[in-house]
């Protein structure tokens, strides 16, 4: 299997030079484009790695399936769903459309901007560092690795430059999606945004939703199957950006994808799949990670379909 | 098994009295609204029916990816995706948004109507009525039931109001997406749209799709396995209208509902399911059906996720 | 007066070679794209023209404002106006995003073409015949120019390559705004479209414009004041497609242009005036009769602001 | 002349009883809903007032067309129009579409929010106090009125609960279109809305704009005569909300309302005419005044059509 999985890194190394580095804060831009790891643990807690396994990188909007499983837990299903809804959008995944539109919830899921950023109102905390606190300690929870931690850089320039996500805050309040203090929820979206993950604890997360919420190695039960079958549909309809669609014909696995490089896998019943690869796609996507993905799936005959 | 489905069509009959039959043609409006029944077809071949599961009802949309399927066939994959899209769009199956956009690729799919009618042009005939007679001979084959025929009150009903049909074939001619003559596509439309079929043809159809192409009877190959994943991709995405994502949620099956009351169901590897029961939700899904393929789902455990 | 229009003539001529024909339907690209002339009429019914003054066009979207008239002349300002709105939409002039919109009234004007075509319904005529007969006589009796006639070789060719607008008549009718046969209508327009016209005509139809509806020459009530001042509204604020707004700015007078290169314009009080250019810019403006009028409206100080 | 615009009150009176007053601050919901006066000032600089002429309220909207000019004499037309249109958009005041356009630029106009926040980025000043101030003193100014100030509790009352304003900055920010501080602009934008007038100040401000930038007392230019057509033409096809095709048809007359009761109105070469009755129609504008001035108009002939 590990050398399986270093012949894929190697036949798709040559596609991090076709991707572009994210751009939108600098501190992403220091990245090496040329990285390219995997990393898969199956439902027995088996774990595989090949490529660069082992480097850091900021699990940006990887996150979003988390925040929504510890809003569900927090909260419930009907509060969380009566206020985003759960459809593809058909729309980038910054987009202010929503606002536009009559039927608001239907316009938004967990996996956009709008949407992710009203889970953290589901999240239990006296304030806004227990808040976070618990949302990282649900992270390393997840992904079995106390020692998680946010970048601080990232954190900061997040901070400085996201007016696009100041202003879908102020929307937000302007709809009465959220009525406290948008501030806030903001501020721990861009410290989430900035945890640091390798690719090894974005399989171990995944093997958790494929095994329905039992981490395979200890058996303790992280999430209810229900919701680790929720986060599973919702990745598989929305997670990859506007491509989500074309990941499903090629890949045919719930997985999300972040800026910083990241795209987390879940095969149900049999694995999870952390990839990084800072180059992207147009559409944001890891771009050789994405190849990687699609030859996994198909030489483990992976596809869902 | 029997006994199950018998009990789950009584458990959800009920729902058929909260939905109403299609109004937009009045043909349609001739079904009996508490009609209910399923159909299972496992990768055996074998059958288990309950309910009204003779009832013949027209396929309309459930007939989108089956065309689709004959497209890629009579055509090739790349032909066929560089003119329509995968990706889910947020909007209705009848929107003309796609036509405002820059991208029109991105914003189309073979489930809605703007790239239903443009999979028309990639299929094989010297004229309009070898056309459809490939494409009933298709179903045909799918089902196993060489007695299919299209109801020709339906028909010429839709023929007589498809207003909007005939304005989106004029605007993709307008697009440039299709060269030729589009009032035979739209024709063809009507008439394949107009095929009677039971919930136990839709079974048949979706063991085929959930055996990867082959007839679980016959052993015969009916289309590539490429293909029906394809098929069951995009059905996931984007079958059922505007709750696509919830039905991912709730029932987590790749499928396609029709306007008629039929729902085309596929558990891969395990079985195909058809339903019926012409009482609709407000977004044009069987009401009673879907409750009903969620209790079968949770009950047999077919949810992919 | 005529010294100076010639001289602006002149000067302005330079600014065709910076223009495009319009290429929509290949008649229009047998223009001559250097031709451009002026033609004024003040509200004594004197007349002063130069450059091009002769040459014949087809009136295209000019005759907008003129049916319009026909329209609250046959029927009356109530009914017209409660399917057609007054308001600027942003859009272009053959958008069809009013139908994606609930309040479709507020999205039209009879400046674009879902508004225009929805006036002809309100056209007085047994069949399309005496319709389109009666809005000729009347764009005849508006010019005083009883020989206008229809350009037989555009409107065939609009005939057979006007997909959009056939679109936009479907789409009328699925939205229930016209009942009756909407080829009719479409035929109509397509023929209304392509009256030939100078711009000696169309300085005399804005010289009644400018007159509140009475004919300076013969002091005949052609339309109404109340009418006259309707149309002159609806030019200001839609009239020049998307640059009514500089236009406002910068001539600051009721105009409507065409693809054909013609411009009316309205001096209330004062004069109409005819402009002929058929370089078009990238709004669909006569892009040196646009500098042409720029020039006289600030020589002879006629801006309205 | 006194008398006509007492009975023209009177008449109108009724109206008021059908408007409602603005909700979306609470202070404004502190005006007296019967509330109408009007007052107009000639080119000679004589005025005439009737009703509840004396009654101040805050400025709102109508600010806008005064800050424009403003900005056009601090930087210049080719540098404002480079960032803000001149278009009218069909959209609400407060619509975002615009940045989900291409052409971000033809989208916007400084009578709607988007445009209105840019417009204060062109005004001189060392910080946003002396920004402020010489937009307050400019406003004296036109008004002829030095005793004019904002009213605080209004100002608070928008800066607490000002979200979509908010929202609005920092999308500009966002989109590049203001580089600076967005937050002092909004903060500015926020207490030039609150300025206090009556409506004989805003006639005042009238008698300008309709004397070409003179005052017509003291003779002294306040703006050229080119920024005065500019403001007429943009208020003529974008001022009065989303009506203000329908204004154009029924009273002709460049004009700005805001939501505190206010219209201002120019006749060019006659008049300006100051409105106050806080009870709004559904677009935003006073119900009753745009009753009167459209009595007005028809009476004095004052429309430019």
């Amino acid at each position: 299997m590990k050398s399986m999985l270093e012949k894929m890194v190697s036949k798709n190394q040559k596609w991090t030079a076709d991707g572009h580095l994210a751009s939108y804060i600098p501190e992403l831009m220091k990245a090496c484009p040329s990285h390219l790891g995997v990393s898969i643990c199956d439902c027995e807690g088996v774990k595989f790695s090949a490529g660069d396994c082992n480097q850091p990188f900021t699990i940006q909007s990887v996150a979003k399936p988390l925040v929504l499983l510890l809003a569900l837990s927090d909260s419930d299903e009907k509060s969380v769903f009566d206020k985003i809804g759960v459809e593809p959008t058909g729309m980038p995944f910054n987009s202010i459309d929503c606002f536009a539109n009559p039927d608001f919830r239907r316009k938004t899921n967990p996996m956009i901007n709008v949407g992710a950023l009203t889970t953290y109102s589901f999240i239990n905390g006296k304030d806004d560092k227990e808040r976070f606190n618990r949302i990282l300690h649900f992270v390393q929870k997840l992904s079995g690795n106390p020692n998680l931690t946010y970048d601080h850089n990232v954190y900061m320039s997040e901070r400085e430059t996201g007016y696009r996500n100041k202003a879908i805050g102020y929307l937000l309040q302007t709809a009465g999606i959220i009525d406290e203090n948008i501030e806030s929820f903001i501020d721990i979206h861009f410290k989430v945004s900035s945890i640091n993950v390798t690719c090894r604890d974005l399989a171990s997360i995944g093997s958790i939703l494929a095994n329905r919420g039992v981490n395979p190695l200890t058996g303790e039960s992280i999430v209810p199957k229900r919701h680790s079958q929720i986060a599973n549909a919702i990745m598989t309809t929305c997670g990859m950006y506007n491509s989500s669609g074309a990941f499903a014909v090629d890949v045919g696995l719930p997985s999300k994808s972040g800026v910083g490089g990241g795209i987390l896998s879940v095969a149900p019943g049999k694995m999870g799949i952390g990839i990084y690869g800072p180059a992207l796609d147009e559409d944001g996507n890891s771009l050789a990670g994405t190849k990687l993905i699609e030859d996994l799936s198909r030489e483990l005959n992976l596809s869902l379909y």
